[in-house]
């Protein structure tokens, strides 16, 4: 007898976490141990309110809009920040609405924090003999994810700050004049967004000319002599720094630029921005800080298609998992090869994921702190490649909003 | 018989300045009027100093690199910000140089003060008989040159503002907690480009929810009272500010922000920064500020296929116009046709482009002066249309680079 499943969505956006929604719905929709697929708006948050919306009823004769959603980025049901209180009353009540929507499997895209959730409700349901699996679908742009060979996310956030370099290199090569640019990328702990800038290298481009990462403690001074360093080679020089570099005693740099605006109220700039400061003082040439902030995780025209495929798959895997009897487990993927690049997909325990930071190898930087090995450059090449099939409308991406199919409001009521 | 040309750009980059070198270098390289094709590296500036490369010889058998050229940003002869002094010695210097390469038609791609380089250059040719055809053709993204129905470049930038409002949109909606965000186009004097955020709100999205242009005086207690009125209908405010709105005496923004940094040092914010902080303090929600910056004007990976065509075309009709003996215009376009768009091409004295600023007229902009009007929609809409083909390598825009065609390493011998 089929049971329904439902999914949810949590944690902040990445360019491809509704191609992992799309790769579930596409899946379950001829899968014939799943009755109707259930999305939760705002994750278990909205669970707990009911707040629920029936994906079979919206999808089934519109496959090109399984498509669409594919190649759309954010949170086609919404997210939360939500973490479960561990307290009896709030499983008893999440599982009496999943009886209630007869819920045979439960499946959550997110990162840390939605991997505890499902390790936490596993455990749950296993104590009380409850039979709902519980699955998880990794996401972040951080690629801070332990059990998994990179973050589905990471490779499309990576691919958007190595064009960004490109480009700014682009920009910045016309003149004659020294000038300085310092891009910060996501990541408060982990390097890997700051390291994949180096990608831009290709075809003998320079830049990043120097990459900070934030498990390397960063010195101001090293700072300013490595880049008068770079000034007398190169004209421009573009630095790439993690908005997370911290010094020695682990303060973040950014904290230093805390300055007092108009008001007299402090102001806490970016890592970029101190920074900024200390080389025009310092060195006294034309800066330049970007923070592409929130433009580098939800750029979807200019995803990775090896990113989308694969969080597409692991949509796949999540629900073939869920069928096959497993639960608090999470789909993840193995590189059985580098060159050619193949990935093997398979299950993983969520307890090797939940509430832990992957980080970068100290022996993937280099000596210096201010570069990353040939290591690590082999390990990020293949991840940006492919070029996403984004849809476009009148000259614009053409995304897919939970509001253009008409069958809820709840959540937009306000906005239309 | 057939004289030589020489091209050279100026002033800032744009996604589509090669598209207009890859224009003239096409149509001349089959024309029997133009003998050898010669590049000036760092405009007029390099050209002063010898400074010139063999288009021909690097182009002629290589086309599918000069289809490459038309999807690279910046600018590949590299650029200078320098303006003619006005000095009879200059000019016969720079006259004495383009009788030595027998030039006959001189091209130079720029902005307001390049077509002022047109302007005093051929008013000296034609004072001192010398027959040189001296042509123009425009790029901003700024859009504010006069005797053109829109600048070469700006439909690029208009459609990648656009696209991050659209994606920015996406990224806030899946929170229901209040947030403002502000996004600082480019444009000192003219709101073309903050104008073109609006095209985001195709399939209802209501984003951009207010849009500050510099041309209407800007009242901060206004603003304030516009974001407090938005969120109260929706979750996510997205405002779109200029970055060079100023108050009702002229003074910007962006100066209010100026602060002090951890050395006590005055640092200058941008309108957005000081914006964002002004809403942290007065309405107390969660508020970013972002500044797409050089991205905005650089990112060829996203530039429009309309942009790119119409670009490459005024490259064409300026050898066309030099070939048929005109001299002091510029290659310019005017619209015939709203819908379907049509164009047409020709010529206009640079007398009507020199040095004037076209703004966005008063009637374009909303009584409030927090909007545009459905005109400026449509005279907006068209420009970004078409996907640019751009070419990508291992994941990444594969731009052309001076550096590529291994001519000449004159300006980046120190870069390899």
């Amino acid at each position: 007898m089929a049971k329904n499943l439902i999914i949810g969505q949590s944690g902040g956006p990445t360019a491809v976490i509704n191609a992992s929604l799309a790769g579930v719905i596409d899946y379950a929709l001829t899968s014939e141990a799943v009755g109707t697929i259930y999305g939760m708006i705002d994750g278990v948050e909205g669970l707990l309110q009911k707040n629920i919306i029936d994906l079979t009823a919206m999808f089934e004769h519109l496959p090109h809009e399984v498509n669409r959603l594919k190649h759309s980025p954010a949170m086609f049901l919404g997210s939360c920040r939500y973490k479960l209180s561990g307290e009896e009353e709030e499983f008893k009540r999440i599982f009496e609405i999943l009886n209630e929507y007869n819920i045979g499997y439960f499946i959550y895209i997110g990162g840390n924090d939605s991997m505890d959730t499902v390790k936490k409700m596993s455990a749950f349901a296993a104590e009380n003999r409850i039979d709902v699996k519980i699955i998880g679908i990794p996401k972040t742009v951080d690629n801070d994810l332990n059990g998994i060979d990179h973050s589905p996310g990471f490779g499309s956030a990576a691919k958007y700050i190595a064009t960004c370099v490109r480009e700014v290199a682009y920009d910045t090569s016309i003149y004659s004049i020294k000038s300085v640019h310092i891009i910060e990328a996501m990541g408060r702990n982990a390097g890997w967004l700051t390291a994949s800038s180096v990608l831009a290298r290709q075809d003998n481009m320079p830049a990043p000319h120097l990459v900070y990462l934030p498990e390397v403690a960063f010195s101001v001074e090293q700072f300013l002599s490595d880049v008068k360093e770079k000034l007398k080679s190169y004209n421009t020089v573009i630095v790439v720094v993690s908005e997370g570099i911290r010094d020695k005693d682990g303060k973040y740099i950014a904290e230093n630029g805390c300055s007092q605006d108009g008001f007299g109220h402090a102001q806490l700039s970016g890592a970029g921005a101190y920074l900024k400061t200390i080389i025009e003082n310092e060195i006294g040439c034309k800066v330049r800080a970007l923070e592409p902030s929130v433009l580098q995780r939800s750029a979807g025209h200019i995803a990775s298609l090896c990113d989308v495929n694969e969080a597409f798959n692991l949509g796949s895997v999540a629900v073939k998992a869920a069928e096959d009897g497993k639960t608090g487990v999470f789909a993840t993927l193995r590189r059985t090869s580098n060159k050619p690049y193949c990935v093997e997909y398979g299950t993983e325990s969520v307890d090797v994921v939940a509430n832990r930071e992957k980080v970068v190898p100290r022996a993937w930087i280099n000596a210096e702190g201010n570069d990353v090995t040939e290591e690590m450059v082999s390990y990020l090449r293949p991840l940006i490649r492919g070029v996403a099939q984004t849809p476009y409308r009148a000259g614009l991406p053409d995304y897919i909003d939970i509001r253009h199919l008409d069958i809820t409001k709840q959540k937009y009521k306000n906005e239309d």
